[in-house]
């Protein structure tokens, strides 16, 4: 028989597939149990808001027809509320399509991609797709090092890949330091900075990055509405850039990728600070008790501004999830991203924080084979 | 200024943006009319059916989970109805996405993209953005040459890609020719077939020809919930192919490609028999009624096997849609696709029909400059 996955372009055939968290109706079946409290994907406890939920319903009436091609209505939102110019941002389904596809427009065999250790699995899977080299910079103290990053991009860099806040582990850096980082960067490497969690950013003196690209035509920003704004099963993000990179990612995208819920529901989202306001306070206030309950344990927390925290448990911690499961816990064991002795946790609403913390109490107390 | 429309990847900086339907909303703005038909982008006259509205609904209120990865749900039920192992099926945000990878994983710079002449727009596209070279192989009668196409297949061709029935001009090749076709193509030339139109197909001697699939293991075929289903604005469809090419697929694939909202309205589609019967049903009603229309006023209507209608008007067809589009009706010129003489109109509900030919009677008999 033919041999397809030899005909297969770049290094599709060498990618695993990703790993995702289990649906919960799966754990269900599997464990028997009713009452599942999933903390494991950083999604938004809270759901997401009225306005945008009602906005979302109200599409699906509508959903026979295909949904606008240029997210007309979306993007002047984003312009009356963050500024930015139309031709210069481009609509995805979740910020993960979108850099996909920034990846298939500049990672090419004879490129290499450098990106910090422990970096959101995508980005290497992506490089590897397009049979790009893949250059790993380590962190310091869990936390991206800026200068070794920008050292490590030569002239044959196509892109310099960072999460900020990153994930699997939470840490930032200064969004006012990233216009140093820049002014180090050769014009021609691309800059792509993930800001999937920028919303949980409560710095009085932020800098929004995205606002930087007329200075630096190299920086390329994704953000998305799955995290803070809550709609992480619609898939809608975007991304901002020079408006020769957008026009081309614009290009190579389909031209129906979002669908019509998902651009109502955006769009709805802008307009409810008020939910997204009470998501980050809440977030914020409990990452503090997750704080307290690692320092009470001592278990050692990784300083977290997102709205998740890994915590290294300074032993294989599979078995530790396993417990939590067994006590209808889902959390997200991070091995696949070399951290056997994490668990990444997602911030749940207090009373599923509670939860997580009696459990996890019983399970450090008992042992794991309880 | 650094050119970084140079840095892009295969023939991606050469490629044209898609060039959608205008959305109602846009026409009722430019014109000042308030009740519009749009009969243009070969969408569901009927919306969708109420139990895939209902699904859609109320998977919203968990839309703060991310979607199923891997589609569980939906892939179990394709199995049970039409039997393909889920194993064999990827989902994709409508076909348009998974056509887009198909192309990504198999087209390059070094291999040859067979289609026929007045293929989809996308096809063409996807084969540049990989720098393939498209070979377009003559109709016979507006109608795909199975044997021309099979004669036009080299060593050096990857693909082979045709829409059956066919877009924008909806002639049908037999289902059952599908297999003598297979039989003279080379295993390692992979033979997508578009099947987004498929379920207007009343043969009773119809041949699935996803079925052909174990027989014939390069063959891939692309479904939709777009057009008989009415899920356009939700952007879901499958693509089946032999277990090996879909591994590929799934891999190259963003774990969350399809919403939440889509998965659960396409399942509870397939539940439907009954509306998508009453749409099919209604839909070739009407296309004999189009015949008529055309046959009384000496207009040639390419035969259709699909939900809409290519009309040649023997002469520049654009002041005729602009005409319509004055009287509030919006159909599809296919002057892009080279045929400047024609109008594609999508076949709407009997009143939306009636409309149409009492807006087309008048711009004929008045001239359209009225």
């Amino acid at each position: 028989m033919t041999d397809y996955t030899a005909l297969a372009n770049g290094g599709i055939a060498s990618i695993r597939p990703y790993q995702a968290g289990k649906p919960i109706s799966e754990v269900k079946r599997e464990l028997g149990l009713e009452d599942i409290t999933k903390l494991a994907s950083n999604e938004n406890p809270f759901g997401m808001g009225r306005k945008a939920a009602a906005a979302a319903v109200a599409a699906i009436a509508d959903c026979n027809f295909y949904p606008d091609p240029s997210g007309f209505s979306l993007k002047r939102r984003l312009r009356e509320k963050f500024g930015y110019d139309e031709s210069c941002v481009t609509l995805g389904a979740g910020s993960n399509e979108l850099i996909n596809l920034l990846f298939q427009l500049f990672a090419n065999a004879g490129t290499r991609v450098v990106m910090p250790e422990y970096s959101f699995i995508v980005y290497p899977m992506e490089a590897t797709v397009g049979a790009a080299q893949v250059t790993e910079v380590p962190l310091r103290d869990y936390t991206v090092d800026l200068d070794a990053l920008a050292a490590a991009c030569d002239a044959g860099t196509r892109i310099v890949v960072l999460a900020n806040p990153s994930n699997p582990l939470g840490t930032a850096v200064d969004n006012r330091k990233v216009k140093e980082f820049l002014g180090k960067i050769r014009p021609e490497t691309l800059v792509v900075i993930d800001e999937a969690y920028n919303e949980f950013n409560e710095d009085p003196n932020y800098v929004d990055s995205a606002t930087l690209i007329g200075e630096h035509p190299n920086l390329v920003v994704s953000r998305t509405f799955s995290k803070a704004y809550g709609l992480a099963g619609l898939r809608v993000g975007y991304m901002v850039s020079n408006p020769e990179i957008s026009s081309l990612l614009n290009r190579l995208r389909a031209p129906f990728n979002v669908s019509a819920p998902a651009l109502a529901a955006a769009e709805a989202a802008l307009d409810d600070d008020e939910f997204l306001a009470m998501v980050v306070r809440s977030n914020n206030q409990e990452r503090r008790r997750y704080q307290e309950f690692c320092d009470a344990h001592g278990l050692r927390m990784i300083p977290s501004e997102a709205n998740f925290v890994a915590i290294d448990f300074a032993r294989e911690a599979k078995p530790i999830s396993d417990a939590l499961l067994r006590r209808g816990l889902i959390v997200r064991p991070v091995a696949n991203y070399r951290l056997p002795t994490f668990l990444r946790i997602s911030i749940g609403t207090p009373e599923q924080n509670d939860r997580l913390f009696a459990a996890l109490s019983e399970v450090l107390r008992d042992g794991t084979g309880s």
